[in-house]
């Protein structure tokens, strides 16, 4: 049986973070948490009586500040980020086929998913796949900026997380909807950016989304890059 | 291993509906639906291959009107709810200590909960708690309109939902602080209304309480008594 991760919403900028509880052991991971709720998410930990292995980031946010650091700091858990999202502070430099191990006996895969950043990644565990901002629920995240590319994105979604079986779960980044969870194989044939659309359409597409500049993101990326923490620190 | 629900939210209520998916079978129960999000609803049932067995009602909502006889219709689940809530219409009227079965083996034991609403209840299933208005994430429901008892829920709390195994997570009706789940034992030690507080200054801190009416209440409470639908359908 599959467990499903405990999810958190921001509603300031619609992010979800995720806390994994590994079966059998205390420890957890989470995914992708926000600064300003840092002592909602110690709390949740507190609650369910777990300890922090890692804190995992998808990619280096460009909308919210990470709490990364300050959860480091406060639990003892390791930081992983990915290898090519200039996230230098984080122990654990993950690159594609990567395997996090946690807890007893439990792996979270990694999968390199370039396209809404060049370094971005997917993380697979126990039948649920982390999506960050790569694979929305009937959508995906916008690829126009910080070293985003359609291209790379149609490659990793219809060629990676596609390959996934059909009945994971989709957990991801954002959701504007009130939506919770999606699955691959209703993504695969449905996800109105996505499915049954050649490259070429996709990548006019998103071309053509014409998106305001994220108001955060020179603040944001280069917190982020250092865990949300100040520089210097 | 104990499974997590699927967490949904409402935002205009602040209201949380939760689906409970059976591992080894297609059959899924959903808990508290709201009107306004029935196609949401129905997208996550399909996106997740779940046919819905039960729509399960804690209590006669004041604050949002359900969608469970829409789901019914659009479905084929059977309505089920407290036969203390007026809930005529649903062809499952539960008493405490019912088993609600579904699935391949799934049960859901009913707990009769009064405080709230007379009529409330609890619901438990593989090691997590739904709470409705009950008990709350460091908090609880109000107690007074509609059939509500400080007295009663006092009793409910701390007789039957604090003697559950302290690791029983918490899965409330409402959050209104981004919170998603907490458990019966940090609940026991730590809640600010209920923990180590005696009947009378519990009662006399909700009696102080002066809430406003909810403001949909003359509509809503009638409405949830017909699963949502109009009256004569």
């Amino acid at each position: 049986m599959n467990p499903n991760p405990i999810q958190l919403f921001d509603a300031e900028s619609s992010t979800f973070t995720y806390i994994l509880a590994a079966p059998g052991s205390e420890d957890a991971v989470i995914i992708d948490p926000v600064d300003r709720n840092v002592e909602r998410d110690l709390r949740h930990l507190e609650r369910l009586g777990l300890k922090l292995a890692y804190v995992l980031e998808t990619h280096a946010h460009a909308d919210h500040v990470t709490s990364a650091g300050m959860l480091r700091a406060r639990t003892g858990a390791q930081a992983a980020a990915p290898r090519g999202c200039g996230i230098a502070p984080a122990e654990r430099q993950l690159d594609d086929g990567d395997v996090l191990a946690f807890g007893a006996g439990e792996t979270i895969a990694v999968l390199h998913t370039p396209g809404h950043t060049a370094g971005s990644m997917c993380y697979v565990w126990r039948g649920n796949v982390f999506t960050g901002d790569t694979l929305l629920i009937d959508g995906c995240g916008r690829t126009d900026f910080q070293s985003g590319s359609a291209d790379a994105l149609y490659d990793s979604v219809t060629g990676k997380l596609f390959a996934l079986p059909d009945a994971t779960r989709v957990w991801p980044g954002h959701d504007y909807k009130g939506q919770s969870v999606s699955t691959i194989g209703w993504e695969k044939h449905h996800n109105s950016r996505l499915a049954n659309r050649s490259r070429d359409d996709f990548v006019k597409l998103m071309g053509a989304l014409n998106l305001p500049k994220p108001k955060l993101i020179d603040v944001a990326v280069p917190a982020n890059q250092n865990l949300g923490l100040p520089h210097g620190a």
